[in-house]
């Protein structure tokens, strides 16, 4: 019977892996070694490096934080500034490598894995329902204008988070986090 | 001596090759394949994969029309607009594939490849400086406000183009080039 705790050993892995190498550049073996496991054990607990990949997706979407975006403790745009504000840090600290991993496997293998594909537009989606919830909380606090639907706002965001953490990576600067900040929480949330 | 046409067909095929199957999976010989060229014939040609694809981004630069954007011809927001629209529609006929090569080559290799990441971040400079040059001047025509510079809004708005073209290819579906359209014609330049 499979070790509970070397399938957890694997999967932690595999974000770390993924994260730092990409996918295709990432083997079976790269995983087996990171986890400190043989590599003919892999088998036992995932049928196919796609299929850990999925998992790895869904694991890191729960290092997102997306919580923070529902509670209704904190000040709708408080609420989303600190959640991009925690996003950036990590880019920083990380010296803006890695990227997300959901942007990340969707640029990569999207075209070529409908799991993956499949896998990844659900992070994004459920990424844009929980910055929904905060921008319409946020609208009916008068807080930012409703000219425009909270689905469409969310939707938005994210795709300019996502960008700009592109940019950040190809010019190692937090430059277009500034931009970022500036206009979204200077212009569009308000 | 090498053919300078062999040369040429290597770079497109590079350009067509990376598009389709990210940089990692594409092999030496994946190339030559597609230009028809003896797989022998490269290395007379390109000292490796990385040299070939910065050329390829290089060329793929151009493919992006950014003169169109410096075109005093046509009004400022005019500009803007059809530079997106056309490379909306570009993505859209691919089915939302193979996204933009630019952004693709920096989520996968920026951070293990100098030269790469030069590249990407040189490519994204400057398409920037290009946006920015239609948002000054939609801005001097008073199409625009200018309560934020134009270099901040052309970076910002080079991001949500980005990361739009993540969420279309993992989404298959306009619905983030949508977003895109509705605030940045309808809130952010204007």
């Amino acid at each position: 019977m499979p070790r509970a705790s070397l399938r957890e050993n694997l999967i932690a892995a595999a974000v770390e892996q993924f994260h730092a190498r990409g996918y295709a550049a990432t083997g079976v073996k790269d995983i087996t070694d990171a986890a400190g496991a043989p590599k003919g054990s892999f088998y036992n607990h995932f049928q196919s490096k796609e299929a850990l990949a999925v998992v790895a997706l869904e694991r890191y979407g729960i290092t997102r934080r997306l919580e923070t975006l529902r509670d209704t403790s904190v000040a709708p745009l408080t609420r989303l500034r600190e959640h991009f504000e925690f996003l950036r840090d990590e880019n920083i600290r990380a010296e803006f490598q890695g990227g997300c991993l959901v942007g990340d496997l969707a640029v990569e293998v999207a075209d070529h894995s409908d799991a993956l594909r499949a896998a990844t537009r659900g992070g994004l989606e459920a990424w844009t329902e929980a910055l929904a919830v905060a921008v319409a909380d946020a609208q009916r606090a008068g807080e930012v204008s409703k000219t425009l639907e909270a689905s469409t706002l969310a939707r938005f965001v994210l795709s300019a988070w996502e960008g700009a953490l592109i940019s950040a990576r190809a010019d190692r600067s937090p430059r277009a986090f500034e931009s970022f900040f500036t206009v979204v929480f200077g212009v569009l949330l308000r």
